[in-house]
């Protein structure tokens, strides 16, 4: 560990793990917290535990808010491990002078993403600090959910597997982005920022076996596709021309140096299926988004590795993001 | 509700309340979060859930630091509710500089009390944020407790029942006081943070049968005191007396123009038991602290409020905490 902290410890990439490994996981140690899913699993397998804390500047952008974000995050975390969001805590620090009324409007983006979930909050805690202590307002939401699909791990990838996202790439990270730097698009991008129980209860109805399934938050796709690699042993191989992509978006990352894979999503996930499942997950997927796509496979090429082959039959190795991205983002 | 939030929406006190009623539990309306219990019991009655969000300055102080607070705080929350404490999540918001010594010794403190309530961290979440975005460090745990003494709960006080504390009061709020005020203290006052499940099982072990317990965090044993004389409908009259202040903390609330009572506690509580159970808990509890006493029993004369009864005969109402009291206190 370097001696401070630094935004880079944030990024939801290397540098994050570090932190997270040499710190958090060394000192509370067990057997739950080593598995690094999404949630925990409790209870007899019947129960998923999460936390998230929302720090997004700004508070409002296009397409949602720190409400919406903060209801979204945490039930999507659940739904990933194939569990219905049920029960929510919400605790929000607030900076001395806040408008009471954003604050409402907060609230009332919460309550209108846990109907989607259908879920609630059961207990809160209001901190109210000095002007300067915070900026504006904090939200945390910890989540139970019932387990419905059980068995969905990051360790359980094999060879021959289909790898696919639900929609396309990047559109979260690259409005947060314009929204902080006053950058005045022409066109309607919006952050994907969505409840993602819906979709996967559509894949749960419609027999398909998850193998896998993570929302591409902080670190993006390819901060999962390499947690995947890594959990499992194997080998991810990504067609590079079917990663989909928004032009705006593709616009955005030209400006920032960053590629749209390591961006952030916040309704938008990776799923792994078996070959057979394949067509029939893109269906489902296709019912919400039509830029849902297959873009790839599990080999056993280069184990615990990312492998981008582009259309020219060039190869590389796709990376676990490091460096500051963007602070603040979620 | 007043146009912006002010220091006082988070005091533990009447406006507090007043923010939490007028924007959180009207919009998240539901039976489990309108019973204002210090944790929600959820699961078929089988566990408790609650969160809170540690903003204390400064992070270490004597007797304590922000991680200690963190992990008493919640399963504190959880024990009050007769929960054992058992899985928590831990979700950190940094300052970009933050020293990583600290952070290790923070979490180490967190590691140490979890060890005392039996419970671990299984889930968390790290977010970095630019300076200036935080001062140093907020901490949001969210525990589940497993259910061990049910029907305890703040509406349920009847007459003759009797109220005790379970240790001399105001010892956090007075430490922190001094602490930030770099007030030099040629005493040993240090916070009374501190795990409750223990002395909560001595007491269930004891077969004690508990009718409300609440710890007296923000707001103080004024607030506990309030908050059941309301949700019972029944009247508290306490013998001013008898409720045990350290030498010191009488010192600070001069200084400070509060009242002990007031002031918040992190690791003292209130019970009320019935009238026959009153020397078996006192017996109790004086096995921890030998400043345990039965400050005051319920009666039926002014339903809804509490009373102070003075040694000189003169009685006046307590009532719940008003205005800007300490910031920042947990």
């Amino acid at each position: 560990m370097t001696k401070n902290i630094t935004i880079a410890h944030g990024n939801g990439g290397e540098e994050n793990n570090e932190l997270i490994k040499n710190i958090f996981y060394k000192h509370f140690e067990n057997e739950i917290l080593s598995k690094s899913e999404d949630a925990a699993i409790i209870h007899n397998g019947e129960l998923a535990f999460t936390t998230d804390s929302f720090t997004v500047s700004p508070l409002f952008f296009p397409g949602g808010d720190i409400g919406k974000l903060a209801v979204c995050g945490t039930c999507n975390d659940l739904a990933m491990m194939g569990a219905k969001p049920k029960y929510l805590t919400c605790s929000v620090i607030i900076e001395e002078g806040f408008s009471s009324r954003e604050l409402e409007k907060i609230v009332r983006s919460m309550k209108k993403e846990l109907e989607i979930n259908g879920a609630m909050v059961v207990s809160g805690d209001t901190k109210v600090v000095p002007k300067g202590s915070v900026d504006k307002l904090f939200i945390n939401t910890t989540g139970i959910g019932e387990i419905e699909h059980k068995g969905i791990s990051a360790h359980n990838l094999k060879e021959g597997m289909s790898i696919l996202v639900s929609r396309d790439v990047g559109a979260h990270g690259a409005t947060i982005f314009a929204a902080r730097e006053g950058i005045e698009l022409e066109s309607s991008l919006e952050t994907d920022c969505a409840s993602l129980y819906p979709q996967v209860k559509a894949l749960m109805d419609a027999g398909i076996d998850i193998i896998a399934l993570r929302d591409a938050t902080r670190g993006g796709v390819s901060a999962v596709l390499n947690e995947w690699a890594k959990a499992s042993d194997v080998c991810i191989e990504i067609k590079e021309e079917k990663i989909p992509v928004q032009e705006q978006v593709k616009g955005i990352c030209e400006m920032l140096g960053f590629e749209a894979v390591d961006l952030a999503n916040e309704g938008t996930f990776v799923l792994a299926v078996s070959k057979g499942d394949e067509e029939n997950a893109l269906e489902v997927l296709h019912q919400t988004h039509e830029t849902a796509t297959i873009i790839g496979s599990v080999s056993d090429q280069h184990k615990g590795k990312v492998i981008l082959n582009s259309s020219w039959g060039t190869k590389r190795f796709l990376d676990l993001p490091t460096g500051e991205l963007l602070p603040r983002i979620c």
